[in-house]
């Protein structure tokens, strides 16, 4: 019996060197069979690795840390470090190759960006975090593309719909409306954000009532760049992306998806722009929707009187509207100020709310804690 | 009129200063504003453009061209070379800065990979390509995690219904199961294939019958790994992705999709290590497939006997079960000899095939062609 084994061996052995040999690009070449990175150890710390036999320098740069970390390089041109332990979180990395970024050529797990391309490590806890791949029913996420008559263009966005949606064919389900922020893409809340494990798990638990979660691509700005169609104004999207989320993304989802009607069945969440975003379509339009998260929303003192004087609602509208007005930040956020500004000014104005202010910063490792705490609260 | 709009710009502008100058990873900020890479212009000419102050040498590395091209630096560090005009097609490439395998940062479309990280530039043709987004109904991509058994993995597969699947529920489906190449993902077909717009686009025509594709991850290796696993031989995965494939795929597919029973409605293609897998699978169970399309498999002289005495059919069994078996390659793909002395191998030994060799290389443009020409024959 083993002859045979230790045969076929020996032939995968050539066949990779053939393939590996002629058909992968030149870097990915050398060592390509030894490198493993990130390696996540028992112990939590972790090990980055990176070739680069003629870089001068190679730094780790980490949302884990706050500087970057030196990298060491082997007689074999492997630059490596090992950090940590780490606190357990999924986080976004690069490396800086003599002052340039550069992905993890060895790591499937990006982060969708329009302007840079980093990679993700995910750090287990000793019990599973909430947002990790756990033994439970499994939602799927759907990437759709649509035709927008506001924009003239075909528009992409992901759908995410919970475990059972296809059997339970008799069940309408409530929707929320979920936004990236600046440079993101309609992906970012799926594969950074982990929309799907997180609602999977908090269903699972009992924690979260199933419900359909919509991710647009709030961004049209490259496309119409590229089409020489400039837009003048709304540089930010506020009035351009509320008029087709609520004119065109809304009905086609009730249209295709078996929603629960009316405005207690519809919410919006956004991060940074998403959240500046969230806000304009969410206040201006306490009709439509009846829950409104905003994770450190982009707006500033010097607006905000525009804002509420030209695109929110009056203050009776939103109270009588809305079931829950929700606005969290990392007190470390460069946003932070801006929400307590904002929420102080919700005050003034006697309009409810409730705040989420926690540790850290303007990142997508409280985008997860904020989206977790979002579908904990939604629909209840 | 003129004066609230232009407040509003500058607004905006103040705002997208601190959001920038803030939020963004620093490498991402020089001269963000005015990059666009890739730039198509209408003669079809390209640009590339790459910010790397320091670097001492930046070139582009494309599929585009036989070599490199040697790329430009201003008095900014802005890096860029124009090329062309190029033959419309979506090509993969990168930059090499000082020799580093660099991703383009200001582009989303990433070709998914487990062991580089490249970018994609999409040339349009004066008539629309076949894999070019256009005005004709769309068809659904959704990614999906499934618990094997055999694995004792949740796994991902992404799964592509026509246009209508959702509304005519009284329709059922063939079923295509296409599997990617070496160190590719469960995403390449989908973001480098473009089978969802290729498909949309021949369904539209008339030239391609409505079906399901699915588009299992056929690399389980580096799950297992990690989980200390060593799977000791079968490197390649001919003999455990085909259990998966017909023990658990297949049987999850049918009872959650509406498909189309029997043989004569399944058909498996793939690319590389996916048409080795492939022809392990197809040729191996002529009773589960009828529909068999290798595309430049990977396989070789010396194992040749091994595969058909120990995992493909006899011949009676493949020319009675068969529909068709289809061998592709490109006349300039390191595997085109192997090809060759393959389809040679099944004159001689009888078995009905037909082959479709071509111009061009071990390249995703080809795997796009061979989707098409499938796309055409299948199911009729």
């Amino acid at each position: 019996m083993l002859e045979p084994m230790m045969k076929r061996a020996l032939h995968t052995l050539l066949i990779l060197a053939f393939l590996t040999g002629s058909l992968l690009p030149v870097s990915a070449q050398r060592g390509r069979r030894m490198i493993v990175s990130p390696e996540v150890h028992p112990d939590k710390t972790v090990t980055f690795r990176f070739i680069a036999p003629d870089a001068r320098k190679v730094e780790l740069s980490t949302e884990i840390l706050k500087e970057r970390a030196a990298m060491t390089r082997d007689e074999n041109g492997l630059w490596s470090v090992t950090i940590g332990p780490v606190t357990p979180d999924m986080y976004p990395y690069s490396f800086l190759v003599d002052g340039i970024q550069v992905a993890d050529p060895y790591n499937v797990d990006i982060f969708p960006n329009e302007r840079f391309k980093r990679s993700l490590v995910d750090i287990p806890g000793d019990k599973p975090l909430i947002h990790s791949l756990q033994d439970v029913p499994h939602g799927k996420v759907t990437y759709r593309y649509y035709k927008s008559e506001t924009l003239e263009l075909t528009r992409r966005l992901l759908v995410y719909t919970p475990p059972g949606y296809m059997q339970n064919t008799g069940k309408s389900y409530p929707v929320l409306y979920l936004i990236h922020g600046m440079t993101d893409t309609e992906e970012t809340w799926y594969k950074v954000g982990r929309v799907n494990f997180i609602l999977d798990n908090l269903i699972a638990r009992g924690e979260a009532v199933p419900m359909i979660i919509v991710m647009p691509y709030a961004n049209p700005y490259p496309e119409l760049r590229e089409l020489n169609r400039q837009v003048e104004v709304d540089l930010l999207g506020t009035d351009l992306f509320t008029d087709e989320l609520i004119h065109e993304v809304i009905p086609a989802i009730e249209k295709n998806y078996r929603t629960q009607a009316g405005p207690g069945n519809r919410a919006i969440a956004g991060f940074s722009l998403g959240g500046r975003q969230t806000l304009a379509a969410g206040l201006g339009h306490p009709d439509i929707f009846s829950w409104v998260f905003a994770y450190a929303p982009a707006i500033f003192d010097r607006e905000l009187d525009d804002l509420f004087e030209n695109t929110y609602a009056v203050q009776e509208d939103i109270n009588n509207g809305l079931n829950l007005l929700w606005v969290s930040c990392g007190r470390d956020d460069g946003l932070y100020a801006a929400s307590v500004k904002f929420t102080g000014l919700l005050n003034d104005k006697g309009i409810k709310h409730e705040t989420f202010f926690t540790d850290g910063g303007h990142t997508w490792m409280n985008c997860r804690l904020f989206l977790t705490e979002t579908a904990r609260l939604l629909f209840k």
